[in-house]
């Protein structure tokens, strides 16, 4: 297997996602709010990148709105960017519109792959099974505003711990590396970066401890019609 | 000090070199040959993105011509990109235009740093030295032809340790954990690499051994006037 890992989606040359298989990470917390999402009975999400956009199709579709900007919440949207929202009372049955400053960004990105896949911690290795007889592999992290993310990174070493070694970027080397160097303490190999610390100081210790647990879910979103992850 | 990292050049973003000092890492090979150039006597050393405009500006200056593409000599050039070239009777006295894929546009990147030096494994320590009372401290990858390469990041983390925790970004934060992981056989963690790969099926095994010793050089090539680097 051919597998490459992206740090930011700005790393993504032409071609790269031809005929590819696609994860994005964006795990503090977009795609950890889909897994969540879907677990918990959503019947589809979409990624917009525009605000306006978001609450057009939302208007005109009947679904409900998520999302963040620099981690706050978006005036008159359905919910914020935290996983613990999105309830089975909440999201059962329902379709959610979200839009969110960076894994939109990164799920746009992957537009081009054959398939696209939604990966975080807390789905880790029911994603490495869904990709295992892929033979392209392209794991686009995320990152916060065009910066690399060492929690992404992480969260692509916590699913490539899954799979066999194949023939690999270096990026996916190095994710290999930090996951199994931080894997005993997720917490404090972020204690210090730019995301987690700016999540943690608005009080969002309840999040972050969701979504640096690995495999509670098997939920894995995958893009369908029109874009719908489901 | 703020501490950072940049996986590629792609990933600076702008107002990053902004009163920083700079340090450019092209450690296979381009950076261990300006060090070496430096402590074999050369007077100065200019980075020059292209071939052709090098080969005019060394005519005008009498300097000799050094550098690659894709690894090999380019022709005319009295230098391909062996560190092991730059003997104290090759270049003592003289002053050297290079020309190569990668650093030299990392190089051009970090163009608008206060300060810009040449880091390698070869001389991290000295770097180190070098750059410990600066405020803002970035570290510039060259990668290989736009993409992440893990000797870059190894080559940071070999520097960084000589350093204390500053404000650091996530690749930053990365680096020192890359390096701590696979100190111990640079070789073997780079053996699955691209560049490393390509470097060896070359049969460049000399140049490999050379550029991954650590501190055997305290020459720190240094940015003066007109981009000349001394």
């Amino acid at each position: 297997m051919q597998i490459s890992v992206y740090g930011t989606p700005a790393l993504i040359q032409p071609g790269d996602m031809q005929g590819a298989t696609a994860v994005v990470i964006d795990a503090l917390r977009m795609t950890s709010v889909a897994v969540t999402a879907k677990a918990n009975g959503c019947r589809g999400l979409l990624a917009v990148a525009d605000v306006e956009q978001a609450r057009a199709l939302a208007a005109q579709d009947g679904a409900l709105l998520g999302g963040e900007r620099n981690a706050l919440p978006i005036e008159g949207f359905d919910f914020d960017n935290s996983p613990l929202a999105y309830t089975p009372a909440r999201v059962g049955g329902r379709r959610i519109i979200m839009s969110t400053s960076n894994g939109t960004r990164a799920i746009l990105a992957a537009a081009q792959a054959e398939r696209v896949l939604l990966g975080a911690f807390i789905n880790a290795a029911a994603v490495a099974q869904a990709v295992r007889d892929a033979d392209k592999l392209a794991i686009v992290c995320a990152g916060t505003l065009g910066r690399f993310t060492l929690e992404d990174a992480l969260a692509a070493g916590a699913i490539l711990q899954h799979l066999p070694m194949g023939n690999e970027n270096d990026m996916a080397l190095a994710a290999r590396t930090l996951y199994a160097a931080d894997r005993g303490d997720l917490h404090a190999a972020l204690a210090r970066t730019v995301h987690y610390g700016r999540l943690r100081d608005l009080g969002m210790q309840g999040d972050l401890a969701y979504c640096l647990t690995e495999d509670t879910h098997t939920a894995v979103p995958t893009r369908g019609e029109g874009g719908w992850f489901a």
